[in-house]
């Protein structure tokens, strides 16, 4: 199954189910009661498929990447948070404001969680998990390192579009199976399997339910491995997860 | 003026202005459309004055505290975000988790931003200001310093209950004029004069406004000055800012 959010004709905002061409309305995300009749999905425009509440980014979670750059293999999940206003779905454009200098895609498999979690047990963990989705968690290399004192990881990965959530969150898939693959302008920039994870999805919630409450709609960013690289103006740039589908964004001059 | 977020007798969440011992509901924060008849502060509960989509904090804001530590003089503000979880109000409890381990208090400022705002002039930016409270911006020593590679931020500052927020929004003060006061257990620990800032509240609020779209709510903790030290189960931590109140929370060790 896979969830949706649309923006109808009429300009309301629906969460629910994909049914064919058509979207079932659903009580909530992750709930099991319909609430009124399918609505087509001609005309309707497809939001980021959740608004997290809390929208949580790992550094240094795969075994590739922290091989390369000889990083430690970390025991607790290493994370910032990025805000809400950053979020943004498939198909839209992403300003590259002046000030973010360098900015690189970063292809990530992306956790959705569907209940209310703390201090969770390894079950509970992973009985939180509602889906799986796709993002690209844009990041502006030049703010991250631009202060000696204090690493910008909020700033640098904060701006308006720069958590990009998408096209959907489908249910019922084993993580162990996905490759997540990073396309600019077409041409694959990154590939690589989830299974290379440091910290699985569900000792990863398991981990940050020990340090904040978790809540439906609540995304994970688990990481991303090697082959993140940057962007400029006019690039499309599109994260693809077989199962799931793919987030594909424009980059855009702010003068645009 | 002063904003309060109250829970009433009947469990009905309400946000308005104070008017003596009532509370006058108005339509949304900042809004100044009133929404149905006072109602007596009596038996209502008062919740943090609001509930951020952002709650932004700021790490070297003052002149005392830079030139203590020999911090560089920031031109930019230098800040992570804490989680919506870590949100608390005035008379709460706050567990200490094991795993947090060294707990230390941060008596601050808090902004509340009443109109959305994006790349804001100046006087755009002094206007998006609704009013300011108090904050206690209650951070883990050890889970920031735990890991050589990654500065912890986030984790270090978003246990539940971390984020004391109150008691109110007071609008109409000179902030030039606030003295933020921190006491443990009645003993004055921090008192220091918001003059000594290093960037201002409505300089902050334009260049974040340049970063990430701030919304009505969002709440940005302008950093503290020296004074900050550990808390243990027990300790009653009382932030106090003359002309808004006291945001006081107990300690309690997470066994209790």
């Amino acid at each position: 199954m896979a969830w949706a959010r649309i923006k109808t004709a009429d300009g309301h905002i629906v969460t629910g189910l994909l049914r064919g061409d058509r979207l079932q309305p659903m009580a909530g995300l992750g709930s099991d009661q319909t609430q009124g009749a399918p609505i087509p999905m001609q005309g309707a425009s497809l939001l980021a498929p959740c608004a997290p509440g809390k929208f949580v980014g790992l550094w240094n979670n795969f075994h590739a990447a922290a091989a390369r750059n000889r990083w430690a293999i970390p025991t607790h999940p290493l994370y910032f948070l990025k805000p809400a206003s950053s979020v943004t779905g498939d198909g839209a454009t992403v300003a590259l404001p002046q000030s973010a200098g360098r900015v690189v895609f970063e292809g990530e498999l992306g956790i959705v969680i569907g209940a209310r979690c703390r201090n969770a047990s390894a079950a509970e963990a992973e009985a939180a998990i509602l889906g799986y989705t796709c993002i690209n968690d844009l990041t502006s290399l030049d703010i991250l390192t631009a202060d000696p004192a204090f690493p910008q990881w909020t700033r640098a990965k904060g701006f308006d579009g720069f958590g990009v959530i998408g096209p959907v969150i489908a249910t019922g898939l084993d993580w162990r199976d996905l490759t997540i693959r990073t396309l600019v302008n077409g041409r694959e920039r990154q590939s690589y399997p989830a299974a290379d994870m440091i910290l699985s999805p569900p000792e990863i919630v398991r981990l940050l339910s020990c340090d904040m409450t978790l809540e439906p709609g609540d995304v994970i960013a688990v990481g991303t491995s090697i082959g993140s690289r940057p962007v400029k103006a006019g690039d499309v740039v599109s994260v693809q997860i077989d199962g799931i589908g793919s987030a594909t964004v424009t980059m855009q001059d702010t003068a645009e």
